[in-house]
Order: C-alpha cells, then sequence, then structure tokens
C-alpha cells in the first residue's frame, strides 16, 4: 500500500553541499565547515527550527535545513540588518528564503531532471523530528559554522515514470 | 530580498478538502467533519505529528497535515491492521501516505496547474509549528473525526513566469 522509492544515489549529493556553502557564504557571509556526510533517518533533535522545500518534476526530493536557534538568529541578522528577539515571522521568512536559494542552487546543478520547487515551510519547536519515508532515507551533511550547528538532510528519488510535461 | 508569493484563491481549496475527506473514508474508514475554514500562520501546537508534502509546477505550493498522537495512532493501525506502540517508522510511512494521497488527490482536480508532488516528510514533537512564507498564508481546515481533532493547511501560489517543460 506504501509508495516504494528508489534510494538516493550519492552522486546527487554535491550539489546541496555546494549550494549550502554558497548560500551561506554570499547571502549571509559565513563560513560553513563540513562535517562527515551520512545516512540517517531522521536530524538530530538539537535543532530548534527546520526549512523544508520540496523538489519535483524527473526526481522528487525534499531538503531540510536544520539550524540551532543561534544560527537562525544571527542569518536573520545577516540578512536583515537587525537581530530579532525571537524566532518570528522574520525569521521564518530568512530561513524560508535560505532554503529556497539551496534547494534552487541545486536543482539548476541538477537540469537534467528538470525540477521545481514548492514552497519553503520553517518548522520551530524544541525536539522536533523531520522523518523521510521509509526507502528514501536522507544523506546527511553536518556542518559547523561561527554562530553554531547545521545539517542539511537531503532526499532525491528518480521517477521511473515518464514526466508529463 | 525575500520571494514575494501571490495569495491563495479560496476557490483552490475544494479540492483538498474533498481529498481528504475521501482518503480518511477509503484508506482508513475514518469519517472526517468539517470545521470552520480560516487563514492562519501556522498550525496550531496541540497537534503532534504533521505530514508535509510540497507541490510544484504552474503552481506552487504545500500540503500540511496535523494529527493528534492519538489519530496518527488510530490511522497506521487502519492501514497495517496493528496498533503502533509508538510514533514509529510504521506511523512515519503511514501519515507520510496518507499526506501523499491527500497532495495526489487535490492536484488531479486542478490539473490546470500540471503540478508534481515532492516527498511527503514527517514533523513529529510537541509543540512543533509549520510556518508558511509571508504573503502565503495558508488556508486551514480544521476536521473532527472518532479518533480526535485533525487539521489541513493548504498554501498554494500561482505561478507567473512560464514554466518549463
Amino acid at each position: 500500500m506504501t509508495t516504494k522509492y528508489s534510494p538516493m544515489r550519492v552522486e546527487f549529493i554535491n550539489p546541496f553541499v555546494t549550494a549550502a556553502v554558497s548560500v551561506f557564504k554570499t547571502m549571509l557571509m559565513c563560513e560553513l565547515t563540513r562535517g562527515e556526510i551520512l545516512l540517517k533517518q531522521h536530524c538530530q533533535p538539537d535543532h530548534e527550527i527546520s526549512g523544508v522545500i520540496g523538489l519535483s518534476g524527473g526526481a522528487v526530493g525534499t531538503v531540510v535545513l536544520s539550524l540551532s536557534r543561534n544560527v537562525a538568529i544571527c542569518a536573520t541578522e545577516a540578512m536583515l540588518g537587525e537581530k530579532p528577539e525571537s524566532l518570528n515571522a522574520d525569521v521564518v521568512d530568512a530561513i524560508g528564503e535560505v532554503t529556497n536559494m539551496i534547494g534552487g542552487s541545486a536543482k539548476a546543478e541538477l537540469e537534467q531532471f528538470a525540477m521545481n520547487l514548492s514552497l519553503p515551510n520553517v518548522i520551530s519547536g524544541k525536539n522536533h523530528t523531520v522523518s523521510f519515508p521509509s526507502g528514501a532515507t536522507p544523506i546527511s551533511i553536518p556542518f559547523t559554522c561561527e554562530w553554531g550547528s547545521v545539517c542539511l538532510d537531503v532526499g532525491l528519488c528518480e521517477v521511473s515514470e515518464p514526466v508529463p510535461t
């Protein structure tokens, strides 16, 4: 009864890593240092805020950008020039936009799949987890930066049926 | 700097309402009773689990299906024939699949937008919220059923640029 997904191919991960590093550098003036890539079922619950955006077309997938509270606050300050006092609507818009730009930059690199982006959503809440369907286990890339820790989870599955145009 | 989204048009909401009622009835043998539709910025934090799936193509959007813990457990039991003891991988797959089917059924009704679905993600955690970007305020439809409360938030924005094919 459950939809079957093909596993993510490792060679698809580089466009997302490059996109994250580039978006943080150019938009936020922040250097990300990459940790060890791993397969996992859900984001670690020590991140209080996550941006989620879907990709669909010749491949289907999701990008989840999880941030500590401090990274989210500092990233918003870097974008807007003013430090938000809480995880407010400005933070939601800033983190949604950063997630959108990472997805957009990666999809341009993966043009063979002719993907489009959905709307970015931003999840907040202590100890929340973002899970993927069984069989679509994401590849997870931890990063550190001067503001704290960042984690990028990417699940991308090729679509076997022809895509309607 | 932030992406601008056009507001959701109210006439797009019916396909999602119909899809939710139909999927709960046919897949889970569960009657949903609809409450009053409203505009809001994020899901109420009294729902412990949310399925999120993106739509993209001639319109971009997200479907968020938020469920109380008991609804998630009972829905999984209805699908798999066995009651899960916790919000485990079976629950993630079941709620992801229900969200996927609601999105798929609604996109078929909205064929003028030629949308595709992304991967479903499932958020769990007490007091989590799922926010949409400013300007893409979702329409929210609360439901009740014999198992508890369900909330469907839908944000859908028309894309003004021509869609690449």
